[in-house]
């Protein structure tokens, strides 16, 4: 046979949006030894990934469970299940994963309501209520937080417009579970789905999805069968939910890991969680504008988990990402869809959000833009960062 | 918080119908550094991944690569992206795996011609042939290696009838990949899918799919489309056939563990991987018959990967499975649908086909069965065995 090099991949920063750092505790887990998916060891853990992932979302819903995919498969999941052809929906798209809901909805028959605003821009509370416009709605899909431009949600109100009319309410937490507070019962959120390679800082590869009481009610009133038989809920809640009755195999390591993933984060505790993104966020802002540089998201709308940077004129986008992950082995993410060479995006998700993480990407950012003759503050964005670090 | 214990499974043998033994190899590659999927390290081994599956399906076609999902997400890609409804389709059932093809086939709005035969027999080709009657269809769909039964399926035969008429051939080949050959191109294969927990002996999570030319021409010429966002092969082929776009987060750490397993494979030489299966399984089968016990599938179409062994009667199945975990840590499977309490299935998959783990098995196996009370042949099955390992 021809010959392959052994695995070897370079230890990264992964500053981008997704995968994010993972913690040793989380990849020694995933090389656990594999046992069978309907092993009493394995059953109990399934109860405790449950039980975990029920305290992330801050729910007591029964039916909250990984879905064996990888966050597109969440939101999948949650739309396939509920929707059927001419169902009215309403998304509320300010992004690529908004657009992503859409599609979704539009392949399995909806008729799609869009509610459209620049990319960067929060959706105001009036414009979702004005496509909803008093009509019975089955569904309104919103983003928490939008991996593809970093602007945080307002999620409460939308919650009640919707229900107002009888619709329920998706909400896409891949990027802020476990980076900002998601409250699925006190919001009242009939459907949330998220991803793992986020803030959780688990390899990609699982979609944590919870569904509300009124969603299964909406599901067991269906007139036609879910068309997806790898993503249909109700075997799953034979397996997931009660019986463990046997659907597919289970990724076992996968979900050793996303349930080491889960306790990290709760051992730290969750308000704990929430304040360290904030900081490191706040820092982070800190040095790129004592740097001379903007952000792209207006201040009250910012996530501090997906810093979206005004990328400055004349300067080459690719080959800053370059320099960034060649020399300094640092991800970060560019722009997507109509961002593209507008914006840098930088994570500071999970275990990535840690101040050495901060420090670095500042020093490095500066020298290659330094080097590159971009006219930005030198030496004083480090001074800046360190200040909001010992605040 | 509560408390959670550390993670730590115990070490199992692992001889049911998967997730099979897995090689420490795997295991250490899983948990390797995680790198972002747009990495280029990344998209190197994307590349090498490709082309290993290639080798392993003896095929030329480009489009074969992991779906990030399990063996069932595999068949479902297969199916949602050529089907469209009305299609008329024949599937072959004689287990629980076929019964799922034909599913997903309704739920996708096709008209399914079923092929019965009962659980445990291979499906003749004359009742296919009849099934397909002549008439325009667009997919035959059958399951190479029954694994809820243990039988082997012959396919030239089959893919003739299906190109006769026009259809696509659809091949279920979850638990043959690695185990017994699988001939993509000889065999004119238009699509099969296989999942990494079965002879890969790679944690479950992964299923490698193959498309040929042919599958995606009629892909091309869909008039809807696919309805699944998710498995859309439309878009899997940027992401893994050309131009890496974008579309989902592969699961990185999934795809390291492949990407060694099959390595593992390669290195070892395919034939002589087929060969270890097929002596082991005479093993195997020589000490139960030594024994007293009876094999359920004529032998002709026998698995030497997976099999199943006839329970004799008064014999507690639960009872037995649960010794053989507790006292000596080895998985068994118990028998699906119509086989429940009838089978057991006792795989040789992968890392799990050695010598020593006929052995383990064969003797905890008459251990059990004495204490039971049953009337095996004592002292008989080990010395059976031994003279085909040393054959």
């Amino acid at each position: 046979m021809e010959s392959y090099k052994t695995l070897n991949p370079t230890v990264r920063t992964l500053m981008g949006p997704g995968p994010s750092d993972i913690h040793p505790r989380v990849l020694s887990a995933i090389s656990a030894p594999t046992i069978g998916h309907l092993d009493p060891q394995f059953i109990a853990y399934m109860d405790e990934i449950q039980d975990l992932l029920r305290q992330l979302f801050s729910t007591q819903n029964k039916l909250t469970f990984p879905v064996s995919g990888t966050g597109s498969a969440g939101m999948e999941t949650c739309m396939v299940n509920v929707l059927e052809p001419g169902d009215r929906v309403v998304i509320a798209q300010n992004g690529v994963f908004g657009g992503r809901m859409a599609d979704i909805a539009d392949r399995l028959g909806a008729e799609v309501v869009k509610v459209e605003v620049p990319f960067g821009q929060y959706i105001p509370i009036d414009a979702i209520q004005k496509a909803i416009d008093g009509k019975a709605t089955k569904l309104v899909g919103i983003v928490h937080a939008e991996t593809s431009t970093g602007v945080r949600q307002p999620i409460p109100e939308v919650a009640t417009l919707a229900h107002e009319v009888g619709a329920l309410l998706l909400v896409d937490c891949v990027t802020s579970l476990g980076g900002i507070p998601v409250e699925i019962d006190q919001w009242d959120v009939d459907l949330a789905y998220s991803g793992t390679q986020k803030c959780l800082s688990c390899p990609p590869g699982l979609a944590p999805v919870t569904f509300s009481q009124r969603s299964i009610d909406v599901i067991r009133n269906r007139k036609s069968k879910v068309i997806s038989w790898y993503l249909d809920v109700n075997m799953l809640l034979n397996y997931w939910g009660g019986d463990r009755v046997y659907h597919h195999t289970a990724p076992i390591n996968m979900l050793y890991g996303l349930r080491e993933a889960v306790l990290l984060i709760l051992e730290e505790g969750l308000e704990n969680v929430y304040a360290r993104h904030q900081k490191n966020h706040q820092a982070l802002v800190a040095g790129l504008e004592a740097m001379g540089l903007a952000l792209f998201v207006e201040k009250p709308y910012r996530l501090p988990q997906l810093n979206t940077v005004v990328i400055p004129d004349g300067i080459d986008d690719a080959a800053v990402r370059k320099s960034l992950l060649t020399e300094f082995n640092i991800e970060i993410g560019g722009g997507l869809g109509a961002l593209k060479d507008k914006v840098w995006r930088v994570g500071l998700m999970g275990y990535a959000s840690r101040p050495e993480n901060v420090m670095l990407f500042l020093a490095a950012l500066e020298s290659i833009l330094t080097r590159q003759g971009t006219s930005v503050q030198q030496g004083k964005a480090i001074e800046a960062a360190h200040v909001i670090m010992q605040s």
